[in-house]
């Protein structure tokens, strides 16, 4: 296929699928927002209908070799061409290896699965999940063998969750996380806890959605194409350079909960804001990579949104809207609680210090499970043992262990470890960062754009065109490393804590 | 075409015309609810692959061949499959003579008449919107010309919109409620006008949506299946029986405005919700046109929700929201200010008396408009002679005169008397249900559930299977008339003027 024509099939490939997309994410979040509960009916078959038309476009004949084209002819496509081939020849590699029939039953299996693990989780009963899991298990070593033979499975799925990385990588990392902290946790666990129990008294949801509001023009969120809705577990869902929705959940007696959930949906929502518009409705469009869009929604949310020099900013302001839950605390009381650290049972609601414990824990579960070391059966019990071991707690019931995460009934293995291989990426992006800017007066100001500024020049508007390896590396002049996120959580932890 | 495999056809066709309507349906919901102001690019970008692929669907030899041979084979095909196969033979002739390259540009100018007519309404500014008004009437009446060559263009729009109705079937309609409505006008005009400034202080929004929800439980919208949003313009949104979205709009000033578009668009959505759970997902799913639509809309919203039993039930729910606002009130003042009517500017904010006054009006403009007897030009000018003789006001500007409804540029001619013509259904078909309920009782008693299967089984259980002129003559036993919807606005505006 000539090049011309090559582009022009990609050109109208990209558009379509971004219609499809752009329906799918759509739909998704209206059932998360406002649709009523009970019409799964209607949308499973119309979602059912749209992935598969998707799944046929994505499997056509003339895009593969348009997109092979442009991949062997690097110098006639141009880089943008060539890069937007490269990262679909990625993915079509992947998708076009499995017949549709095959798709259809999987797509039909996650949609089940979705149901089953909602209903599994509010009655604690695992049992009823396991063959689900058992399945899609199978399923996704199929397919890893379809498109990889001979590789590891759960490689592949590391893989495609995080380009470049592997167990050998995350082995490497989590061992050098894991030896800060182990010992850390341990001393903080023994150490004189603030007491926040004046955050756990009722904060009227009014009053904390005109907080959401202040949070908004505070990370400099742009309302004319981001607005912010509500659903049980906080996302961010973005379509173009020029419309991301973010979400968050009110608690009356939590109020942080939504506060830090607007700070990190609202990194998500900077990053894909600030993409070039001219890589919009295509591949391009979007974050780079799983742990670097998670690097900068945790920048935000902990590096900023957690520091004292923010949390000094937002006390008078959360003091305004809630004078008499507050009365008698100090900045100083408010940045503790902001700050207080102990091993939980939810990884969703776990502080900063822990948070990678609760993603080690899936890993070493998902990796021992695909090298069939441990059964899905043996799952809950892998799970309250690991709990026990690094965290110190018991799990009272799969609820709020084993059947706590939606990840594993969408079918995503392999997807926790760039929770924190993002944090850890933003923690070395971090030190770099103050070598060009006064950060810490920046954030005691609320001068959020010569930060977004800096970020959207070396990450945001690039989009997918850079490779997610390169990150970290082209920014800091080095290889990524575990140490910045291990010395600054053992800093911050020390002082808070008197260690 | 064999039988079975043009019911395959059908089948699959249906469905995937189902998977686009839920797609733009929800794009639609969203944009109008919550999606942030700038973000028009990429959903239009969207829409127009969404709905080019919509007609390639459409298009298709295959479904006309099936289509034909269904409706050839009465026998055969069964009742079922024989009107879907008639209701998608009508559609199918119109859209499928139009070639894809001038659908694309239809749609496109449809997209551009939006936005145009939009930024016109506000800025008065009828200059910019004209030319594309022009454009639309004549793709309007090329596409009829291909559809029904030799056919007069203005009565295939109405016919489009209401099989069966014609220039001379609205002419007759209208010159017998013109007899009523003229001189009735006239009479209220010139008597006294109960004092609603009450009802025009401020009413706290929180409080309005709490009576929103009041409301849903008044007339039985299933939470479960039916769920409540907000937009400029209230509407309903079905694409079930399992699934139906309202909209409302609250305005602090003006308390009965959302009370009023709660109780209409919560009658469509009755309607949607109580269709046959056997159409879903079929042609046969939803309302069987827009004026017995519009007729069970106007129905729940009139000749229950505006009755004196309803505002009584209503009163005290009503008072103690808002005590402060209603103090020294009575039921009797109540019943009065909802139903004050007089010659208004603006059509969906006319009172029950006036309404079709408006209908009247823009029904004589496109008449006029389609025979060539005044020009786009002529539009502003005809419009406002009209509404100094038929209403006696003076229209002050375009914005507030025929700039301000959206189904021009959305180009919709023709579908105005539906508005009308559905009420006046109505009309009879509540004298009927008169003679086997005890109506005002169960009003009074807020009892609706033997309104709501009264009409389930007469109406709404059918969908789309029956025809829309069989609906007054098979529930009445007679042929439709006006002079039930005249009598009843005669009777209820003469005892409420004393007239």
């Amino acid at each position: 296929m000539d090049i011309t024509k090559a582009k022009e099939v990609l050109d109208s490939f990209e558009r379509e699928r971004y219609a499809y997309f752009y329906a799918m994410s759509t739909i998704e979040l209206d059932a998360t927002t406002v649709a009523p509960p009970e019409t799964q009916e209607g949308r499973s078959i119309a979602l059912g209908i749209l992935s598969k038309r998707m799944h046929e476009l994505t499997s056509s004949d003339e895009l593969w070799e348009a997109v092979n084209a442009l991949c062997d002819n690097e110098k006639e496509a141009g880089e943008i061409y060539f890069r937007r081939a490269e990262l679909l020849r990625r993915s079509l590699a992947d998708s076009r290896v499995v017949p549709t029939d095959e798709y259809v039953a999987y797509s039909q299996l996650l949609s089940q699965a979705s149901y089953v693990w909602h209903k599994a989780k509010l009655a604690s009963d695992w049992a009823s999940f396991e063959p689900i899991v058992e399945k899609l298990v199978e399923t996704q070593k199929h397919f890893a063998e379809l498109a990889h033979p001979g590789e590891d499975p759960f490689d592949v799925a590391l893989d495609k969750y995080e380009e470049g990385t592997s167990r050998e990588y995350y082995d490497a990392y989590f061992s050098e996380l894991k030896e800060t902290l182990i010992p850390l946790i341990a001393k903080v666990r023994a150490a004189e806890q603030p007491d926040d129990s004046w955050l756990h008294v009722p904060y009227p949801i009014e009053q904390q959605k005109k907080l959401s509001q202040i949070l908004m023009d505070a990370f400099c969120l742009d309302r004319n194409h981001c607005a912010i809705g509500e659903t049980e577990h906080p996302f961010t869902g973005g379509t173009s350079s020029k419309d991301v929705r973010i979400t968050t959940h009110y608690y009356e007696d939590m109020p942080l909960a939504s506060v830090y959930s607007v700070i990190h949906e609202g990194g998500h929502a900077n990053y894909e804001l600030h993409v070039d518009p001219a890589y919009d409705y295509t591949v391009l469009a979007g974050g780079c990579s799983m742990a670097v869009h998670e690097s900068q929604s945790r920048f935000w949310e902990n590096y900023v949104g957690r520091s004292r020099e923010f949390t000094d900013w937002l006390w008078p302001r959360f003091r305004e809207l809630f004078p008499e839950q507050t009365a008698g605390k100090t900045a100083d009381d408010f940045y503790r609680c902001v700050n207080k650290a102990q091993p939980s049972l939810i990884r969703t609601e776990a502080d900063e210090l822990t948070y990678s414990m609760h993603v080690i824990i899936r890993y070493e579960i998902e990796k021992m499970l695909f090298a069939g070391e441990i059964t899905v059966k043996q799952l809950p019990e892998t799970w309250n043992r690991l709990y026990k071991e690094y965290l110190g707690i018991d799990v009272p019931n799969d609820r709020q262990g084993v059947l706590q995460d939606s990840h594993w009934s969408g079918g995503s293995f392999g997807y926790f470890p760039t929770y924190s291989l993002g944090t850890a990426y933003s923690a070395q992006i971090l030190q770099t960062m103050k070598k060009d800017l006064d950060f810490s007066a920046l954030v005691a100001a609320d001068d959020m754009k010569p930060i977004l500024d800096w970020l959207t020049e070396r990450i945001y508007r690039h989009g997918h065109f850079i490779k997610p390896g390169d990150v970290v590396p082209s920014i800091c002049g080095e290889p990524f490393s575990a140490k910045y996120y291990a010395e600054y959580l053992t800093d911050k932890f020390s002082k808070l804590y008197n260690l």
